[in-house]
């Protein structure tokens, strides 16, 4: 099997998951410190999927780890088939976390009676390492997604 | 080449272009017809990319039209490509203009001051149609990412 690089086992793949957690819990982070974030549904709906990427992406990291380090990748169809679908789930609820943290930012920006501008630039934080954390996990499934027609 | 119900030039295809068609044009309806819709960032962004929807599942309904009554279906691996990174392009658009416009309008609804019931109610079935007519480009889109590696 020839190694393309990003796919699953690969240090590319072990550096785009570390990054992926290392967003998503920055994210999470500028969401959930000191800030009460479930009067809005949208930034409840995104430290949901926070706490989903999170664990997805450091599961799949100490797997990638291991595979570099100790020199066993082991590709099953059924378990590639697993994380490529994962991938793309988590890859769309992300996004969609990310559209609507940033469009309710926006309009408390806008309308600038409902935050204040610290507040409101750790929402824009927040949904900007949402952002990246998406960009990555696309990036991770297309390098998945051409393994996957050669099993 | 066996023929896979709803890849392109078959009629399925064409039944989910349709769908697309006009669940997008609905969304653009809904939001556009006697409404200010240019004075939220995310309603803008929902006009735009309903904007582009609507041309794109046109012409390729257009051309699974002709596929499935003149029996011409022509698959060139690099009209297929770009079928196919179109069609994951404005999927994921059309996502991110979907929740965006879902949570503007279930913030406007929560502070209750910005829109009467009528508006927010026609801002609500505007985000519901872009999810269906994103529901159906997904579908269109991965039945041809199985034709992709048999071409």
């Amino acid at each position: 099997m020839d190694e393309l690089p990003g796919a699953l086992g690969t240090s590319a793949s072990l550096a785009l998951r570390l990054g992926q957690a290392i967003f998503s819990t920055a994210s999470l982070l500028f969401m959930c410190l000191d800030i009460e974030f479930y009067s809005y549904t949208a930034f409840c709906f995104l430290v949901t999927i926070m706490g989903l990427v999170i664990p997805w992406s450091l599961t799949l990291a100490l797997v990638d780890a291991y595979s570099v380090f100790f020199r066993r990748p082991s590709r099953q169809p059924g378990v590639m088939s697993v994380i490529f679908v994962g991938d793309w789930v988590l890859s769309f609820l992300s996004l969609a976390a990310a559209c609507s943290t940033a469009s309710v930012a926006d309009i408390l920006i806008t309308s600038n009676s409902f935050c204040h501008a610290k507040l409101c630039s750790r929402y824009q934080l927040s949904a900007a390492m949402t952002f990246l954390s998406w960009f990555l996990s696309v990036a991770s499934s297309l390098f998945n997604l051409w393994l996957v027609p050669s099993l």
